[in-house]
């Protein structure tokens, strides 16, 4: 294998696939990148089995030349080296040749380095996914999907399958949850496909899709979405993302949403989140994060929080429209200021079913999102 | 105590003084700041007794009014919530009135917090200090003086004289040295002051000095400089930064400076710096951090690093002058890059003794500072 290629193209490759090689690898070749070079272009793989990342450089790139493929062939190099050194050669163009025993000679300016490459023949095969029903998504609707819902997933290993988040495809609406037995965030979107085209209890780690939405660009590209077996595969336009799947089965959460309500809000969403925000600095000190609401007379609430050593915050709110009976509620401040924070609408609406059953939030003109706190049984 | 004052203006006093609070203060009162209110202003205090900063918010700004002082007094509220709570009050405005037993009522729009406040009488006092003998220096010069040699202190309490820097003023030269017994950085500088004026044996933390750095503005306003007893007072505008000196003596560094050298290097500063950064990758992965220099027959030297499981790196870097003997060393890229960011100059100036003899470098257009690093005995 040998060639020389633009510093700058061979960097965003290896940064885009590096987060999928292992970090403390059981063995070596986990924490490797693999080059796979022919006269096409470079194919960059890293995988620590759990999710893998691909990568192909073209040789060219509309009128300019982006790699010169002297001769064919594969290695693998180091990730944690590698990913450090490219950025920092000191040319804009990065020779790659490899000898005898995968040695590896790196050539850029006056820096020369040798390097020991590993077989790639070790390297782990990539699971081979049928490309037949492919599910299209707009970029920035899929990195919503993924920002509002997954915080709501659980971090404890002792029920892994709550760790990600259940993605189900039925009669073009693609919905994803998440929950922690606290809380839950759903969020569902109409996706342009065939009616056929369906899939459930598609569950995919929080922190893998954390990772699959750093890679989606902010321009709307389309995201092909495959599931088969055990897999997940997005395709970001030369990006290829595999996600094992997590076993198991997703609770269904369809019971969990309350159908009806007891009282009803609608409040502005900045100052909702700015007085929960103080009210959390205070009851953060006593470690329960425990914040009361209430409903006042003359309309509006109060939200409060207090500390034995530090004191009490107390805010009023104004609220745009208040139905129903009077309440009085205790929650987890925390819980309530991630949804808040994920909720892009200027007003949103809460409804109560009582001191004792869940709180539902709704972004006031996004009827698709719905998010669920239980609330805390307090005493007063 | 009674007032209403601008958000802002008490926002910047408490973020100024609250890195003097204690973050687990061994009593309460440490990790509180008091408010100080007379009809002139608003003195903030904060003391962990090593450091203590103050801050004077005068009623009147220019034209505007800052505060509002209905009556006068003192309380001392916790500083890890003030810090925070009072930066995201709602109004451009707060009213702040100390009750019975120090309660204290915090109100600013819709939000009204009622917190523990604590007995003022129970804070520490801080140092009385005369300001007869004031040394002014720059606001620039004195954040390069502690950038410049603070970096190379110990970070070993075994030798706590050493967490410290040195800072001397004699016959209007002020120099701050810095030393881990495995490196020195020494940099003096001419300050306007009268040939009377003058202290020895002055050591301060090198992390308060880091502090003290970050207290004064960009803007090259004068700070003045004031030592007595086992205290250094400095005041940066409306700030006052006392900070208690290091017990014991600092070792006398003068000698370990070489008067002579076999070999001389001059280079440019910034591909020195790349080429050992390069290097460092590699030679962290064994833990040492060794680089090995070289000087080439043609000129020039060679800059390399190994490692048993990754490779090795070579660098070649033009010297715009080598003069002297022919050498072969092996140091601590850290400690070479922790000189190298340091230093403004395009080229530096590195002298050698030889092998095992301290490395002297100097930025090429500045002789007022030297950087000393010791090598690595190294075999081969």
């Amino acid at each position: 294998m040998k060639l020389s290629i633009a510093k700058n193209e061979l960097n965003d490759a290896i940064q885009q696939v590096a987060k999928a090689a292992s970090t403390r690898p059981a063995i070596p070749i986990l924490g490797g990148i693999k080059f796979d070079v022919t006269h096409q272009g470079i194919t960059l793989t890293a995988s620590d089995t759990d999710i893998s990342i691909q990568s192909f450089i073209p040789v060219e790139s509309g009128d300019s030349i982006v790699a010169k493929v002297d001769k064919p062939g594969s290695v693998v190099l180091p990730s944690k080296f590698i990913v450090e050194i490219v950025k920092k050669l000191p040319s804009d163009e990065v020779e790659i040749e490899v000898g005898e025993q995968f040695i590896t000679m790196i050539r850029s300016g006056s820096t020369d380095i040798q390097m020991v490459g590993l077989d790639p023949e070790e390297f782990p095969v990539l699971p081979s996914i049928e490309q037949s029903d492919v599910l299209q998504i707009p970029g920035d609707l899929l990195k919503s999907l993924i920002r509002q819902t997954v915080f709501a997933a659980s971090t404890s290993e002792q029920t892994p399958i709550l760790t990600g988040a259940l993605v189900n495809l039925f009669e073009g609406e693609l919905r994803f949850v998440a929950t922690d037995r606290h809380r839950l965030a759903n969020r569902s979107a109409h996706v342009d496909t065939l009616p056929s085209l369906r899939f459930s209890n598609v569950v995919i780690s929080a922190k893998t899709l954390n990772e699959l939405s750093r890679l989606i660009p902010d321009a709307s590209a389309l995201v092909e979405m495959v599931v088969a077996d055990n897999q997940a595969l997005f395709k970001i336009g030369s990006v290829l993302f595999y996600s094992r799947l997590l076993d198991g089965t997703y609770p269904d959460t369809s019971k969990i949403i309350p159908q009806s309500y007891k009282t009803e809000l609608v409040v502005d969403t900045k100052k909702l989140t700015d007085a929960i925000d103080r009210a959390y600095l205070m009851s953060r000190e006593e470690k329960t994060n425990i914040v009361r609401l209430i409903t006042l007379e003359h309309g509006g609430i109060e939200i409060s929080s207090s500390s034995s050593e530090l004191g009490r915050v107390t805010e009023q709110l104004e609220a745009f429209k208040m139905e129903g009976e009077a309440l009085r509620i205790a929650f987890n401040s925390k819980y309530m200021l991630d949804v808040l924070k994920v909720i892009d609408s200027e007003q949103l609406n809460i409804q109560f079913t009582g001191a004792m059953s869940p709180i539902i939030i709704r972004p006031a003109d996004h009827p698709h999102s719905t998010y669920i706190i239980l609330p805390y049984r307090t005493t007063g």
